[in-house]
């Protein structure tokens, strides 16, 4: 075996390693993967739009703990965190409510909804405690951009401060007197694409005064 | 000019393009990067905190348009979109806020700051009004998060609903009596790295009913 022979099969190895290389290496995943390397935050904050219908493919526990973590990562006043969350799987009681509310209608083909509710226990005292409406609609926010993210859909279909939702809500789940459900996300796979709104107006942007 | 070294000449052409292939196929970034293709919208949620501190450097118009257009991307009831956003970037007003108000102090050393206000003339009518706060509230919260995005820092300071916020704001930037500040958020580059806060409380999630 000569010297070219040898450097033969060493060049031939390190093609097969390189060709390996090449074809592992990740590069920027396609956009519209489930996985989303791809999209920067604000492609998912002007992708997001109201997604209400649904298939009938469940969400994983996995998927509504990374949305509820993204809702509790929210701001809020002075840190109070007045916030709960319930999360509705029953058929059932998304049911109910989809058929009581008129302006929640999509919950009832939901795979599951999430109830965002403050929590006037932890919310600060006196007028502070209004906080509490801009706390949660932050964290409404990030679960919202949290569920695009995934590849799902949903919608902010509120409760407060409707009275007629508010007592029928608080009713048919039991929810303590502290608790005020301030929206219901209904939210699954997208039973078909939705282009978004695009809702930029130049005009809304005051950059010398009024 | 045997066949080994006719091959050996193939191979090696094959192992120089190959390589090359491999040094410029685009992976994922590396985090911390302005540009972002690195991060996914979950972590530019978790990585959101509040900044208090900047450096002097200037945000460009280009930067503040992209996350005004991140504001506006909001969900809104009834897509009412009942937002007006001011830009201030006048030294003197800066700093009129900052020593007036007591949680906004930091907006006197910001290059700029974002007033997030409800326009009452674009609201529902009657009680439907009040979704302003919540509208806003979402649009604030894509606006910190769009910040975050560009690597800038920002921190939301609230004016409503505390009256005496209001009235100075109100009489300081001549606004007119339908629009109402939500928040005044300060921005800039910043002065120094903060570790965001670890909000998940498993506590807060209720999955099987309260």
């Amino acid at each position: 075996m000569n010297l070219s022979k040898i450097l033969n099969v060493i060049l031939l190895v390190l093609v097969m390693v390189l060709a390996f290389l090449l074809f592992t290496k990740e590069g920027p995943r396609e956009n519209g993967q489930r996985s989303s390397t791809a999209r920067t935050t604000l492609d998912v904050i002007h992708e997001r739009t109201s997604i209400r219908e649904y298939t009938k493919r469940k969400v994983s526990r996995e998927d509504l703990e990374t949305i509820l973590r993204a809702g509790m990562a929210a701001p809020s006043a002075m840190n109070k965190q007045p916030w709960q969350f319930m999360v509705i799987e029953d058929p059932k009681v998304l049911a109910k409510i989809g058929d009581q509310l008129a302006t929640s209608k999509m919950v009832r083909e939901a795979p599951v909804a999430i109830l965002v509710c403050g929590d006037l226990q932890k919310a600060g005292e006196g007028w502070l405690e209004q906080y509490w409406i801009q706390d949660c609609s932050a964290a409404s926010q990030n679960i919202l951009l949290a569920i695009t993210e995934l590849g799902l859909g949903g919608v902010w279909t509120s409760i407060y401060p409707a009275e007629s939702r508010l007592s029928f809500i608080t009713g048919l789940l039991d929810l303590p007197e502290h608790i005020i459900p301030l929206n219901v996300i209904p939210l699954g796979y997208p039973a078909k694409p939705v282009p978004p709104k695009d809702k930029w107006k130049p005009g809304n942007v005051h950059w010398h005064g009024w």
